[in-house]
């Protein structure tokens, strides 16, 4: 039994790649994105009463490193919170390789304009297949007494710092985007992309596109972050 | 573009149709349910680390009353919640008549045992294909400052009376089924199934179908609710 589903919006988002996407989207604000709606529901009248709500779901297809119907089945990953080295069952995990591709993020509804909708705090790729959009309900979907033991709590963030001259490059291209460049940078990399067996020298440089922007960092020592550069791609 | 799935669990429910089913999982939780993995993912691999978990979201199909891809898009629908005459945007809804048919709920896990979860508090009806299971994490999910115009607060409760011998009944029946039969009866009645423009007289009877059970109850007020009988269908 086989079902069959067609995209009702595509996700335009800063994020280019999946290196650097924030592991949960509640924690970086400042990535927005905006959700515009295919036809047949390109029309405002799909979304009369999203204005009374503040939060949405999304309900997308993680739409790289497609799992393949023929592929082997993966029945555990290892998730980046423990390490890349522990393995867990796939469905205990929100890992992004699984079966079906189905992704789910909720995230903050900021405008809505004709069949677009403006969100925040999104940890999508750019061009991601949107397949539903759902209304936060928080006496239904807000459980105060849950609790998770692989992922209690936020990531610890690392401290971000800047090379005076990238911190006048992001200011300048966030004007020239109207986006908020600086903090978009500071939240994604608080949440150290790299792979965390990795111990960095200094001279090891990262790099990884945001909007149109190449953003290069370095690890000045093992527990910060400088960015040294924010230049176009 | 069309996206192929594939369901990885069918869930057993107690719901053998739509009517009377809670509309929101969380204000049923003597609802019990079985999700049973299917192949290849039916090995206890997969689930491994969710006994740290304490809810999970089941992302699944929509499976009555399909909406097919060549069906004229449904852009605006009718939620009971607003009594059924009021329309608003598909997306601003969480009914079930949407594009997709794609359906998410938060459920309680109960016990794991195999290759299959016990869960309590669900909505879905028997025989739903699981798509995707997935932890909850409360830090990126409980989002308590979200507000929701439309949904913001629990439906009121309906009191729900018993007819001494109905009482003795679904008693008998839940120790033959080993499953809170009374309290799942309360809960779902509470919740008062009936359309909301019907003002019923005491003389008409309404009945849903519970497990193997058939439950009968009319309406003696217009605000109660009185169980006459729980026989086996």
């Amino acid at each position: 039994m086989s079902i069959s589903l067609e995209p009702v919006a595509v996700a335009h988002t800063p994020f280019k790649e999946k290196f650097a996407i924030p592991r949960q989207p509640a924690l970086a604000p400042a990535a927005t994105a905006e959700i515009r709606l295919l036809p047949p529901y390109d029309s405002p009248l799909a979304l009369a009463g999203l204005e009374q709500v503040s939060h949405i779901w999304l309900l997308f297809q993680l739409h790289q490193a497609l799992v393949q119907p023929n592929d082997a089945p993966k029945l555990r990953v290892r998730p980046p919170r423990l390490g890349g080295n522990e393995k867990i069952g796939v469905f205990a995990s929100r890992a992004t390789h699984r079966p079906n591709n189905l992704g789910q993020s909720v995230v903050k509804l900021e405008k809505i304009e004709n069949h677009s909708l403006w969100v925040s705090g999104v940890d999508l790729l750019d061009g991601t297949p949107i397949l539903d959009i759902k209304p936060y309900v928080p006496y239904a979907d807000a459980i105060t007494d849950a609790h998770n033991g692989i992922a209690a709590q936020q990531p610890e963030l690392t401290e971000v710092l800047w090379q005076e001259e990238a911190l006048a490059q992001a200011r300048h291209h966030g004007q020239r985007l109207e986006q908020n460049v600086i903090g978009l940078i500071e939240q994604c990399l608080a949440q150290d992309p790299k792979p965390a067996y990795q111990t960095p020298s200094a001279e090891r440089r990262y790099g990884v596109r945001l909007w149109d922007l190449n953003v290069c960092w370095h690890y000045p020592t093992a527990d910060s972050i400088r960015v040294l550069s924010v230049e176009p791609a």
